[in-house]
């Protein structure tokens, strides 16, 4: 994954998660995934594919940050993941690599996402078919932490 | 998920398995899907997208069945999930949505694969973000039993 890629993912889950969830976002520094293990409780799954690009981005939240994202979104307390929560991780997916995407098209690195999946169980790997590193991205919120990683490699 | 979606998947996902694993493999009746368990021990997930169509094909294995398969393709005795198993249902995953992917373009449905995942864990869920019918394919071996979902839809 190009150095050049990372910006419009970080970018995109500042911003989404700042405007939707009404948080403060920082970000952390970006560094290469290492090992399988997914991250926090629940994650967001989305393929990017053209004829020229192919990648993935996974975002995970621990349960205390996407609790408190989603709470805010639906302005409904939530105390355990349930099946908005499960929803609301999809959107937030969608929403965030479709900021990416619009950036990356700017810059001439264009490509359509698949369908998201979510994914929620206990000791949870996942794992990336093919070569390429992954980049890592950690986010801070007051109300937990989230993860974003993404590999974007050229066919 | 139209029906004419469905058969390029069944048929892949039978060639690539008997191909590489000298299986003989038979499909039962396919239904939608209903809830949100995944099946088995270890998934395989992939993205498919191009500006008209987006969807994922995720295939799932009980433990047998792929130690089966995977011990014939390697020609060794898998008797735990290795990582040389979890990147043979990348492999296989790849294969069997490359093999859709090209009889589908031959129907005029043309889209490109996103990178697969392989997802390891206890009860697990793959929850679908979006509307649309998942379409669930099982499939017998004399190893065990895996299934393949595939949603593709119009954007």
């Amino acid at each position: 994954m190009k150095a050049e890629y990372i910006n419009p993912f970080l970018n995109a889950a500042k911003n989404v998660i700042e405007t939707m969830a009404n948080l403060s976002v920082k970000n952390e520094k970006p560094s290469l995934k290492q090992g399988n293990l997914s991250w926090g409780v629940i994650s967001g799954l989305v393929g990017m594919a053209s004829e020229k690009l192919k990648g993935h981005m996974v975002i995970s939240f621990d349960l205390p940050c996407i609790l408190g994202i989603v709470s805010n979104m639906l302005s409904e307390q939530y105390t355990e993941i349930t099946e908005d929560v499960i929803d609301a991780v999809g959107e937030l997916t969608n929403m965030i690599c479709g900021g990416a995407k619009k950036e990356l098209s700017e810059m001439g690195y264009v490509f359509d996402l698949a369908m998201p999946l979510m994914i929620t169980g206990k000791d949870v790997e996942i794992t990336q078919f093919g070569k390429g590193p992954v980049i890592s991205i950690p986010f801070v919120t007051e109300k937990g932490r989230f993860v974003v990683e993404a590999n974007l490699t050229e066919r």
